[in-house]
Parts: structure tokens; sequence; C-alpha cells
């Protein structure tokens, strides 16, 4: 790989934040426009984002949801009507006061997340035990008013799908929210390779309106945590606040239990984060729009380009192969393709083909073996699944890693300097702990994780009894 | 078909506005909010607009193009760089002045529709004519303040995409904008079964800030035109506002020309009012999120159950199959998928399945047939193309019942006031008889059809010279 090719990365050791942004827009996911904190997903960026989309629709549509569309507006008097849940919205929601020429009579918000729409609508079509379970959910955008802002990670605006359902009782709205984290889960394991803890979060970092959220939390190559999905079991808050009943099984009025959940391009930050190196991003596989890029070497000999796309074709069939043919020197494809992660790149030129061969080469290890013609699909496959695998296997053994147990605050705070990450401890469910450690050290409650361990008897931050193992992290 | 089962319509004849509302809000297709002018698009609604979304998708990729996503909100500033384009939205714009509980030093508009934010970014990314065509598309939701609203037809928010590209010659954006407007068309005609009339718009009817503006019209049932899409080849206009120049083969700074086009949820307004009747809803199978409905009679017999999910498992391999085993009475049954105009339903009882037999009933028609259960799966395959096709015949039929031509202005309004529709005649060239026309009759100029007919040689309006043909017509 000649240097000349190289198009500039920060290290990630050096300045990560930098490199960050270096790899977002080199790798061409976004763009920036003269729109502050918004950004553009740009065709790369935004095929990733379809990829996620369509795996997360499909289970979304197989645990028997339906999709719908609300107003992306909400009047003001609708956003009030949830006392806990206008309070923590208020602060960073987006107003619209003219239409056309007009001052409008009523403010109208931009929707920073739509409860307060479903459950308007919930009112007017469910009355009784026959129309629950209610399992809807909406692919849309969200505005919400943030100060600093970087792509994917917090943004004015960005995109995501929030489910949002009514059941009869609060164990069915209980297993709901428990069912749409595990897909959540999977999914970030399974096809994003991000590992991720399950739990709940506490009192302080829950949803505004909500009885409880359950969160997955996911760890960067920094150290530093990433909530990257939740779960909320909303009670009967919103239901009370809007009235949404039903006839029950004994004929009597009951209020229905809430649930709502959501998943954002956030994830690709996650993703990102993760995955990356120097070079610039790795993209999982399962997840990459594509995942085998043919760079024909010598083009310009007879036979290389025919037998380039000769391959394309037959591999295309199961593999996303893409080829690139331009005129431009194989040493400046090899970077291009290995800032933008694709998985595997595959060489062919003149004297492979006289062998019948051509040469493979991982995003990921870097690693290059020269491979027989024969059953080449079956051995790309395989060595795509391999890929998959080992980035799941190394993003979980940073997260070993970076994870660690402190007993006492002294413990706590040497930790977050030298080694960063995950930090397991004890907590006594006090408020004024997570402020004070919050304060003192940076680092936030991420959640307490449904596989609760008794590290101590005390708790991390004021030593009385300790009722909660907590994972803290500085995050995202 | 017990008359107690029937949920009222309007009768079509009798007052039309009102059996369009009924049907979209029995169908369950929308439901109002306290969002003035906006729909919730619910699961039967979005569902018609997924599949929409999945043909043109797919034929936007097809042609080379990659999908994005721009931001939301479009700064004050820069909606005014293009001069035609700002007179032209300005009126109809929302507009965010503050951010939480700050007040913004600029404007923010919600995007009525995104050329100022493409061509920024264009400007950003397009250097050579290496670069071209840039080929993209988004999508997204906008807004537009309209006063009077209808579902699907005229709302504050709709849904759509909006394709946008950028091209080296006035040439090739001008074969882009027919390729677009043909694939619009073909979407329309094969999938929606809705037969369009192509040709271009009038300058008082084109796109703010577009050198033309390519359509497609269709006419409803009450001999009203809908504008089902438009492509418009955009010239220089945004490019010079917004500088986007490439170095071209001579090695010589250009400005691109580019294209812009658009189709929206507007379309599933055209498909209810075209093939749509009294009984509801009448969706081609193409479309339909369920093309057969399964409807057991006597399911409490021992076996009818049985025998009705094996037919729905072995038949949902290839036609998207619902059965509804609901406690419900058929006649109640019958009634509801009538009223959602699923195109094909299945009855099938013990005397059925003693003889190896179902009963199927189409709902264009009404026409019932009984069938064995060998070959059943390509006996349907049968009857819903027939049904397809029959749907677009029908429609072709009573568009050409509701074309007619005019010579004279008194032929016009003659017409007009009595069989409404199309109507083709000589047009000058001059808005001010566009104007005139419209004053008096409430007609609009729909387009000038690509295939043009000399009718006679004067206007139908001022007699001066007639150099157009052109359809008029009123519109929603």
């Amino acid at each position: 790989m000649a240097k000349d090719f190289v198009r500039d990365v920060t290290s990630m050791d050096d300045d990560f934040a930098q490199w960050y942004t270096d790899v977002v827009t080199k790798a061409e996911l976004i763009d920036y426009s003269s729109v502050r904190g918004s950004m553009i997903l740009r065709p790369y960026g935004y095929a990733i984002w379809e990829n996620i989309q369509k795996q997360l629709d499909k289970r979304i549509k197989e645990t028997g949801h339906e999709n719908v569309y609300m107003p992306l507006f909400i009047p003001e008097s609708l956003l009030q009507k949830e006392k806990d849940h206008i309070e923590g919205f208020a602060p960073e929601v987006a107003w619209v006061t003219h239409g056309g020429e007009e001052k409008l009579t009523e403010r109208l918000c931009v929707r920073p997340t739509s409860e307060v729409l479903f459950a308007e609508h919930f009112k007017s079509i469910i009355h009784s035990y026959r129309d629950l379970p209610k399992l809807y959910n909406q692919w849309s955008n969200v505005v919400r008013w943030e100060k600093t802002t970087r792509p994917f990670l917090r943004t004015l605006e960005f995109l995501w799908q929030e489910g949002h359902t009514c059941h009869e009782t609060d164990e069915d709205a209980h297993e709901e929210t428990v069912r749409m984290l595990n897909v959540y889960a999977e999914l970030c394991e399974e096809y994003l390779a991000v590992p991720v803890i399950k739990g709940q979060k506490t009192e302080k970092e829950k949803f505004a309106g909500a009885k409880y959220t359950y969160t997955i939390e996911s760890l960067m190559h920094d150290g530093k945590a990433l909530q990257s999905g939740t779960s909320h079991h909303l009670g009967d808050g919103f239901a009370k606040a809007f009235g949404i009943e039903f006839t029950n099984r004994e004929g009597k009025l009951q209020t229905v239990q809430q649930t709502s959940w959501g998943f954002t391009t956030r994830i690709i930050g996650a993703m990102i984060m993760v995955h990356g190196d120097d070079r610039g991003l790795v993209v999982p596989p399962k997840i990459a729009p594509t995942q085998l890029m043919i760079v024909p070497i010598a083009q310009h000999k007879e036979g290389v380009l025919d037998f380039a796309y000769d391959l394309k074709d037959k591999l295309s069939a199961t593999i996303r192969t893409g080829i690139d043919a331009s005129d431009k020197k194989p040493g400046w494809k090899f970077n291009e393709y290995e800032m933008k992660g694709i998985p595997l790149r595959l060489e062919v030129g003149p004297r492979d083909i006289e062998q019948q061969q051509v040469v493979l080469v991982r995003r990921d290890t870097g690693e290059k073996q020269t491979i027989s013609i024969e059953n080449l699909e079956s051995q790309i496959q395989e060595i795509l699944t391999d890929i998959q695998q080992s980035l799941f296997e190394k993003a979980k053994k940073h997260r070993e890693e970076k994870t660690s147990v402190a007993v006492t605050f002294d413990e706590f705070k040497e930790i977050l300097t030298n080694n960063g990450g995950f930090i397991k401890a004890m907590w006594c469910g006090d408020e004024a702990c997570e402020n004070f450690i919050k304060d003192e050290t940076g680092a936030t409650s991420r959640c307490m994780p449904f596989e609760q361990e008794q590290l101590s008897d005390k708790c991390v931050c004021c030593e009385q009894e300790g009722k909660h193992l907590v994972y803290w992290a500085k995050a995202y």
C-alpha cells in the first residue's frame, strides 16, 4: 500500500474525537450543511441505515406489530397533558409559530417523540379488551434541540423507529418491554457485532413519563459507553392523562398499560466506534451495503475486465458485490474501500486468471490469501461469516478488558482515570449518590444489569447499604 | 349480504366528497388527530404506501439512483437563494422560530421540498464531469401550509420521495426528466391500475424554479382531474444561484443541469377515487396488502378452521393471504373486507370441504364462483391478474367517456357543466386565457400532452392562433 494514496485520518489514540469526525466524513457516511446540528446522510451512510431498517422492520413485523404514521407536529396543549413528559422534553423541542404569513394561535412543536399523538389515537380506537393488544410502530424523523451535536451520536434531527403499544395488564406490557429490548439486543449483537449489556435505567435516567426504562448499553473503543436502544414500560401514566380505557373481560372499564421503544441512526455511531481503526471504517458483513469489492489489477490487459465482471455477476446472486473498474490506481482503490470498511477485497489480474485464482484481503485483519476460483462463492461466504464472528468477539474481549469492579470510591476514581470503560459498583438507590458521582467523576449510571451480583454490601459512594449493582461509565 | 351489517357509506352519486371521507375513515386508511390538516396513516393505509414505496424504490434504484437523507429544516437565507422558488413556496411554509427556550437568530422553515438543500450539497461534492451524473433520491415527509385540506389529496404534511439529479448537459437532464416521468406512469398504470395522460405543464402551472415541468394526470370517478406525479427539468436556475460548477471534458468550468421529481401519498387518493364504489374501497391486487381474504363458514364445525388455516399456509407462499377466524358473523366479515377493497374473498364451509371446493368472490364485479381446490393457487393467480387488468380497462373506459373535445368556449362551458372530465381544447399560449378560463369555469390547464393534435386552428378562449393542445379539467 503506497503511502501517497493514504487519505489522512487522525490516529484514534492521538485524538479519538477527531478520528471519529475524519472517518464519518472521509468514508462518505455524512456531510454537513448550513443547517446547524443536522447532518446529510450520504448514499453510503443511508445504505447502512436501510440495511438496519430492513432487519429491524422484519423483526418488528414478525413480533406482530403494524406500521403506522403519525403527524410531525404536536399542538402545545397536547404535549402538556402528561406532566413528567412535558417537563422532560420542553427544554429540547423546536417550536413552529408561523404558517405562511399567519401567526398561529397555538404553537406546534416538532415531535421529539410521539407518545402523546399515539395516546390520543389509542383513545379513539380502543374500546374493548378485544382491541388489545394494540401493537404499533412508526419509522420517522424526530427533532431535539441539542446544544452540542455530533454526527449520528447527537443531532438536532435524527431518524428512528418508535414502537407504541397498549395492553390489558401490567404483566403483558412488561413482557412486551422485555421482548423489544431483546429484539434490539439481538440486532446489535448478531448484525452489528456490537455486544450489549441489558439492564434497567435508574429513576434519574429513565424516560420522561415512563414507569421504568430498559436499555442496552455498549462500550466504544475509547472506553466511553453508548446507550444503544431503550424500551419503556409506560404503565398507565399516559393512559390516565389521555383516558385510554377499555371494557375488560369482566365488563368493567379499565385503563390500558402501555409501552414504547426506540432505535435510532445513533447505532451507526456505535458500529463506527466499536469496529473502526486508523485506516477508517470497519463494517460487519451482515450490515455492509457492499460485502465484497472486486479490484481488477492491470485491467487494461486483455481479458481482465471480462473476467472480473463475470465474477461479479456470478457472486452477486448471494453476495453483495461491487466492482471498481475506474481508471484510478489500484492503491487508491485499496485505500478507498479500506476507508469505507468493506469487509473483503478481491484482487484479480492476468496472472491470477492464468492460474484460475484470486486474492482475497480481509478488512478486519489485513490477512491476504490466494484462493482457487473453484468453490469461490462458498469460500467467500465462510470468510464473511468468520469476519462477522471475529468482530463480535474482538469487541466483546475489548469490553471485558475495559470492565472493572470498584468497591470503594477511591477505586472508582482510579479506574476511571487509568482504564476508563465500564465500572461495576454497588449503589444504594439514592439519586444524591448518582449526582455526586457524576459531578466528581463525569461518569453516569448506565444501567442496573438484569444479571445482578452482590459485589459488596456497601454503596460505592455513600457506604450505606449497596442495593443494586450498577454499570457506570462516561458516556456519549 | 344482510342489510344490518352494512356500515353506512354515502352514495358516490349523492355526495362524492362525503363518500370519499366515509371511505378513507371506514376502510381504516386514516384517522384524524388534533393536528389541523394532518392525518394519521393507520396500518391499512400505511401498508398500501409501503407497497407503493417498495415498487417505486426498486425502480428508482434500477435506474441508477442512490438514496440519501437531507435535513428537515431549511434556514430562511438558504431558501431565498433562488428567487422564483422562494416566491412560489414562501406563502405555504411552516416556520420554526424557537428552539427550547431560545429564540432563533434566523428562522428555519420546515422543508416544503428540498431543492435548496440538495443544491448546497451538490456544490460541495461535484467538481468534475467524472462526478456526473449525480443521481439522488430521498424518502421523507414535507410540510405545506394549506388552508383547506383533505386526506391524501391535500394535507399539511405528506410523505413522498423527491429525486434530485445533476447532469453535464441540458439533453442529459431532459432524458432524466422523461425517464422518471415514465417510471411514475408505469407504476400508476401497471400497479395502481390508474391510467394517466403524460404531458407538459404550462408556464403558469410549472414548478417554482423549473425550466419546465412534466406531469402525469389522472381522472377521478367524479370527472375531476388529479395531478399524480411531476418531473421537473430545473435547467441551471438553482445551479447558478448556488454555484454548482464542474470542470468539463474540455477542462473548462461549466454549470450543471438539474432535475427533480416527486411522487406522494396523494396517489392513494387517486386509487380510491378511480376504483372505489358504494361498498367502499377497491384495491388493485398488485398493490393490495391482502390480496385474498379467507372467511371460514360455520367455523365451529369440526375440521373447518384446520382446513382454512391449511389453505392459508399453502397459498401464502405466493399470494398475500389473510384469514378472519374471529367470532364475528360471516356477513359482518364480508362487509368489512368489501369496505377495505380486498380483491378476492374465499369462503369455505363444511359442505365445500366435503366436495373439495371453495367459493371465490371478486370485489370488483361481485362475481361468485365455486372452484375445485385442485390447482387453486394458479386459478387464484389468474383471477387476480384478471382483476388487475379489468380495473385498468374500466378506468380507461371511464376516462374515455369523460374526455371531450371543445372547439369553442361555449362548447367548453357546456361540456364542463354536463359531462365534466377532461376537455381537449387548443390554446394560444397566453396566460391571460388560462386565467380567464379558470375564473369563468373553474377548470385549469392540466397539461399539454406529449401526443399533440391540431383540433382546430384557434385558441378555445381568445380565438387567436391555437398553438397547443391542452387537457383542461376541474382538479383536486
